[in-house]
C-alpha cells in the first residue's frame, strides 16, 4: 500500500520530507566501463563501433551497414497499419504547431548613447537523437525530440537506435521519417553516444546530443559534455494529481497508474481535499492493479513510491505541490485556472479532469520530456530553445565610445586590467585628438 | 612567436586542426578532495564551512559572522571611489537595459481541436553567485551574474566571496549592492558551493548557482548538478579578430592582449586578409609586451596559443570563424554587418573599430558570460534564460479529446502502455456514452 498522509496532522512535515527524499534511482556505477568505450572509439572508429554492437547487440556490421539504407527504411516503414501511421503524422502535425511558436526573435536597437546592440539566434549545425532499443523505444519520443531540432532549422539530423539481433521498430523509423531525420544508425549504447561526439570515419560527429537512455548512455552523455551539447539527464518518470472530490476515482486512478506503469522507481502521488474520494482512488487503484499489463511494475511503484495526501484546501495543495516542482501536475478541479495562478514550479501542467497526462505524452503539442526528481524548480522541458543558440552583437558609433568608453576603462583599471584599459584609451585617444 | 599562418598553403589544414585542439587546459583532478568537502558540509553544516574557511583562508568565522552585516558592507561600500562608484552604476544601469529585453513572454492559444494550450515562464526561487577572491574578483561579474538574476525576478539572491585573510573587495561589495543581492557571505571554495546547494543551519540552500571560480568550484559545481542548476563550467578566455588592413596595427594588438592578459591559459587569434598587416600587428603585441604589467602572462598566452592566419578574402575568414566559434569575435573590416551574416557560431561580436571586446566586458549591455571552448556551436552566454524555467500548459475539452485523444491511445498501446491508453478510453467512453 502506498502511503497516506494528512497534511495537518503531527509528524506530516517530516514524512513529506522523507517522501521528497526518497532515492528512487539506484545509479549503477559504470562510469569506468564508459570511459573505455569512449577511448576506444576515439581510437579505433568504426572498428570499435562495430565490435560493441556485435558484442552487445548480437548483430554484425560493417561501415556500410552501419545505417539504415533509404529502401530499408522504406521496407519497414511500409509495415507499419494506417492507423498507426495516421496517429503519429496527427501527433507530428500538433507537435510540430506547437514548437513552430517557441522560435524567438532575433532583436537590433540603437540605445540613448548611440550604440547598436542585440542578440541573433541559430541553431546548432548538427543534432544526435538517441533511442532505445528494447521496451523503452518509443516512436513518440523520437518526435518530440526530433520536431523541435527540424524546427530549430538543424541542418543535419541524425538518429543512434540499436537494433539488438537486428530486430528494428518500424515506428521508430516512420516517426524518424516524418520528423525529417537524415540518417539512423543501428547503433546504441555508450558506442553511439562516442561516435556521435567524437566521429568515426563513417558517422560525421554533431555538436548536440538528446535523447533518453539507460545506465550506459546516461554516463556517456555526461562524459561527452563540453565536447558537445547534451539535454538534461532524466531520472525515473512522476506525476502529482491535485483533484477535488467532484472526479471519477477510476479516471484518476489511471493518470497515477500512467506514470507508475514505466518504472517501478516511477512516482504517482495524489493530493486530494477529501479523505474519503482519496481512499476511493487506492480502492480504484487496486482494483485496476489486479488486470493491468503492466501491473508488476505499476504496482512495485505505486507500493514503494505511491502516496495519498489529504489536505484541508487547494491553497495547501499548491504549497506542497511547489515544494514537490513535480514533472507532470494534474489540475483536476473546479477552476483548474483558478488554481494554475498558485504553481510555481512544475514541467507541464494538464488543467480540468478532460486532460490525462497521457494527451500530453503523444499528441497534446507540448514536449514529453520534462524535468523530473525535483528539477523543475530550475529547468525546463525540451524546446526548441535546446538546439538554438545565440549570439550577443554589440556595435559601438564614436560618439557612443565617447559617452561609455571611459567608464568601462575606469573598471579596467580597478580590475588591473590593463590591456582592457589601453584598448579603450587608445581609440579615445584618438577621438580627442580629432576634436 | 605565435603561430603564423597562411590559409592557402600546403599544410595549413593540419596546422589549423592543431590549433583548433590545442588543450590549453590543464585539468587538475580534485575531484575526490571536492566530494570530501561537500560530504563534510551536507554533514556538519555551519561548521565545516567554518573549520574549511579558517584552513584555507585563514579566517576564523562564526555562524554570526558568515555574512557580512549591512553595517560592514556599508562601511565597505564608503571606501569606493566617486568615479569607480559612478562607473560601476553606469555599466549596471547598461546591463539592465539589456537584459531587460531578454524576458520572453508568456503564451496561451486555443487550437482548431478546442485545445487550449501555451506555457509559461517563472523565475528560480533561489539564486547564489559565487565571486572568487583574489585576483580573480571581478565587480563586472557580479553584475554580469546578478542582474540576469534580478532581472528574471528571483526573490532570493545571495553571493558567496571569499574573503582570505579577512580582506574584501569593496567594488565587488558595491556591486552586489546595485544589483539587488540579499546577503552575501565571506566563504570560498568547494564548501561554498555545497553551502548553497545543499543549505547549513545558517545558509538556506538555493536553486541555481552560477559565477566563475578555479578547479574546486568548477568541480564542486559539476558536483551538485541535478540537486541544484548550475550555469557553463568556463574555460579560458579567447578572442578572435577578423581585420582587413584598414586598422591601427596596435588597437588590434591591445584587443588580442585584452584576452592573453586574462590567463596563461588564453587564445588570441587574428585573420586578416592581409598579411603585411598581420606581421605589423604581431610587431605592435611584441611593442606593448614589453612594457605590459601583466606581459608574463599575456607573453605565454601569445607565444602558446596566439596565432595570425592570412586568407584570401573575408568569406574564407568566416569560414574559418564558423569552424573556432570563437567566445568573442571582432569584426573590424569596413563592412561588419554583411560579413556579421556569414558568422554563424560565435558567443558575442563587436562590429567595427570603434567596439573593442573590453567594452563588452564591462559596460556594453550584452553579458560577458560567454560559451568557451569552441562550446559557441551549441550554447549561449549567460541571460535572463538561465534564471527562469517554462511550465507547459495543456487543457481539453471534451471536443477536444473526441478530437484527437483517439490517436493518443492508439499510439500508447502501439508502445504497450496500456495504463495511459485506459486513461484517455475511460474518458473517451464516458464521452461516447453521454451522446
Amino acid at each position: 500500500m502506498p502511503v497516506f498522509l494528512n497534511a495537518n496532522e503531527p509528524g506530516f512535515d517530516t514524512q513529506f520530507a522523507a517522501l521528497l527524499s526518497a532515492k528512487r534511482e539506484d545509479a549503477v556505477d559504470v562510469d569506468d566501463t564508459v570511459a573505455a568505450i569512449i577511448q576506444d572509439v576515439r581510437t579505433r572508429g568504426d572498428a570499435a563501433v562495430i565490435d560493441l554492437t556485435s558484442k552487445f547487440d548480437k548483430l554484425d556490421l560493417t561501415p556500410e551497414t552501419l545505417a539504415f539504407t533509404p529502401a530499408e527504411i522504406a521496407a519497414e516503414c511500409a509495415r507499419v497499419s494506417d492507423a498507426d501511421r495516421a496517429a503519429l503524422h496527427l501527433a507530428a502535425d500538433r507537435i510540430r504547431a506547437y514548437h513552430s511558436r517557441q522560435m524567438p526573435d532575433d532583436q537590433r536597437w540603437t540605445d540613448d548613447a548611440g550604440a547598436s546592440l542585440g542578440w541573433r539566434w541559430g541553431p546548432v549545425s548538427a543534432a544526435g537523437l538517441y533511442v532505445p532499443g528494447g521496451q523503452a523505444s518509443y516512436p513518440s519520443s523520437v518526435l518530440m525530440n526530433a520536431i523541435p531540432a527540424q524546427v530549430a532549422g538543424v541542418a543535419r539530423l541524425v538518429i543512434c537506435a540499436p537494433t539488438p539481433h537486428g530486430v528494428s521498430n518500424p515506428l521508430v523509423l516512420l516517426a524518424a521519417q516524418i520528423a525529417g531525420v537524415d540518417t539512423i544508425y543501428r547503433i546504441g549504447g555508450a558506442q553511439a553516444i562516442a561516435a556521435m561526439a567524437y566521429g568515426t570515419e563513417t558517422i560525421t560527429p554533431v555538436d548536440k546530443i538528446t535523447g533518453p537512455g539507460n545506465a550506459y548512455v546516461a554516463a556517456a552523455k555526461r562524459r561527452v559534455f563540453g565536447r558537445v551539447g547534451i539535454d538534461m539527464i532524466a531520472g525515473p518518470s512522476e506525476i502529482l494529481v491535485i483533484a477535488d472530490a467532484d472526479n471519477d476515482p477510476d479516471w484518476i486512478a489511471l493518470d497515477l497508474l500512467s506514470q507508475a506503469e514505466h518504472d517501478e522507481s516511477a512516482q504517482s502521488i495524489l493530493i486530494t481535499t477529501s479523505a474519503p474520494f482519496g481512499q476511493k482512488v487506492a480502492e480504484a487503484v487496486a482494483a485496476r492493479l489486479t488486470t493491468l499489463e503492466r501491473r508488476a511494475i505499476a504496482g512495485a511503484s505505486w507500493r514503494d513510491y505511491g502516496a495519498v495526501i489529504v489536505v484541508d484546501d487547494l491553497a495547501q495543495a499548491a504549497a506542497l505541490s511547489n515544494r514537490i516542482a513535480p514533472e507532470h501536475l494534474e489540475l483536476c478541479v473546479a477552476d483548474p485556472e483558478a488554481l494554475l495562478h498558485q504553481i510555481t514550479h512544475a514541467g507541464a501542467v494538464f488543467l480540468g479532469q478532460w486532460t490525462p497526462e497521457a494527451i500530453g505524452d503523444y499528441i497534446g503539442g507540448p514536449n514529453h520530456v520534462l524535468p523530473t526528481a525535483r528539477s523543475a524548480r530550475f529547468s525546463s522541458g525540451l524546446s526548441v530553445m535546446d538546439f538554438i543558440k545565440r549570439t550577443t552583437i554589440a556595435r559601438m558609433t564614436p560618439g557612443a565610445l565617447r559617452a561609455i568608453g571611459p567608464a568601462a576603462e575606469r573598471l579596467a583599471i580597478s580590475e588591473s586590467l590593463q590591456a582592457h584599459g589601453l584598448s579603450l584609451r587608445a581609440r579615445l585617444d584618438r577621438l580627442n585628438a580629432g576634436e
